[in-house]
């Protein structure tokens, strides 16, 4: 057996960004998940912004949320239009990211899914203090559907740095805007969706 | 506000390699943990071999652990010689580190360090069996130490491919071998540690 060469570390090849998002789901893929673990949100209904990132549309929002047995607090939430993941190959009018960090660094997204139907009040609320820094009034509970279950998988970021180390939480049950405020939106971006990335063996976990 | 070209997403910058192992610990940097974790482990007393991989000797083990509240499979255990990680400018004679996988892919290594002592009944089993395939009893216990209490923080395998999204343990309390058995341990890989790592601002929680 030949040794690892530990006086030429420098020389070590790390591989990376095989595990990228988004990626494609689907039910024939996934696996069950092994233990009992629900997500549960208990957000602010206070936002501090909304802004144009340049990748997106994005509103300061905090809460807490326990995700995987663990707590986690919510930086912010933003929307892609149309969708990033797609669910058996389906994709969706938008995705919006509730992006949450735990204490040791850890992120870890919630996906949800929006097709068009009803109109949102949350939309609405974001769309009135677009581009300003004051705080306002924010419904949330029209963005976060009142069924949990999810596909899971671990991921990336999905715009620059596109850091791997992210759990992913794709939410089965979408939510809805109304077509007009979808249209609206993607006056915006009418496309901030990042191309499907492969999935290269890892494992999609469903949770029920 | 420039965005983010989505017409030529190839030209994206992907950053990674900041979040390696290992890292010097230290109770200066440290942060208390912000919820309940304990971490228990039930592994089986029966191994199935010992190989040296050329990064160090390693150990087939199975069983079970729970690590921040999910389930977690014991692949295998290996030793590094003399420590990888330091702690509190304190490095020691050996470092084994028990490999765990989740079953959404996640690793989760717990480090357990060596000091010079009582002679450990698990590592004459494992020279034993050096380089054989076969089953063989195996106590485990005496290499894993009663106190659980832990510096835990994101990183990476310490040996190609370096991947990161590695979660570590590394238990405060260290383990015993005797001093002949770390000289001849030391036969096989006198120092198989890999260089300290930039911590580049991760955070290091300690679980007491």
């Amino acid at each position: 057996m030949e040794h690892l060469d530990y006086s030429n570390q420098a020389a070590w090849t790390r591989v990376s960004g095989d595990k990228q998002s988004p990626v494609a789901l689907s039910d024939s893929l996934a696996v069950k998940n092994d233990f009992e673990t629900t997500l549960s949100f208990n957000y602010d209904h206070t936002a501090s912004y909304v802004r144009d990132t340049g990748a997106g549309i994005e509103v300061g929002l905090h809460g807490t949320a326990n995700i995987g047995n663990r707590p986690f607090s919510l930086n912010q939430f933003h929307i892609h239009t149309p969708s990033e993941h797609t669910v058996n190959d389906k994709s969706y009018e938008a995705e919006i990211h509730f992006v949450h960090e735990a204490s040791d660094g850890r992120l870890a997204v919630v996906a949800v899914l929006v097709q068009s139907g009803a109109a949102s009040q949350t939309y609405d609320a974001v769309l009135a203090h677009m581009n300003q820094k004051e705080t306002f009034d924010i419904p949330v509970d029209d963005i976060m559907p009142e069924n949990k279950a999810y596909y899971h998988y671990i991921g990336s970021l999905t715009t620059p740095p596109l850091t791997e180390n992210v759990e992913w939480y794709v939410l089965k049950q979408p939510v809805t805007l109304s077509t007009e405020q979808i249209n609206h939106l993607k006056t915006f971006y009418s496309h901030n969706n990042r191309d499907l990335q492969a999935l290269n063996d890892r494992p999609i976990i469903s949770s029920n």
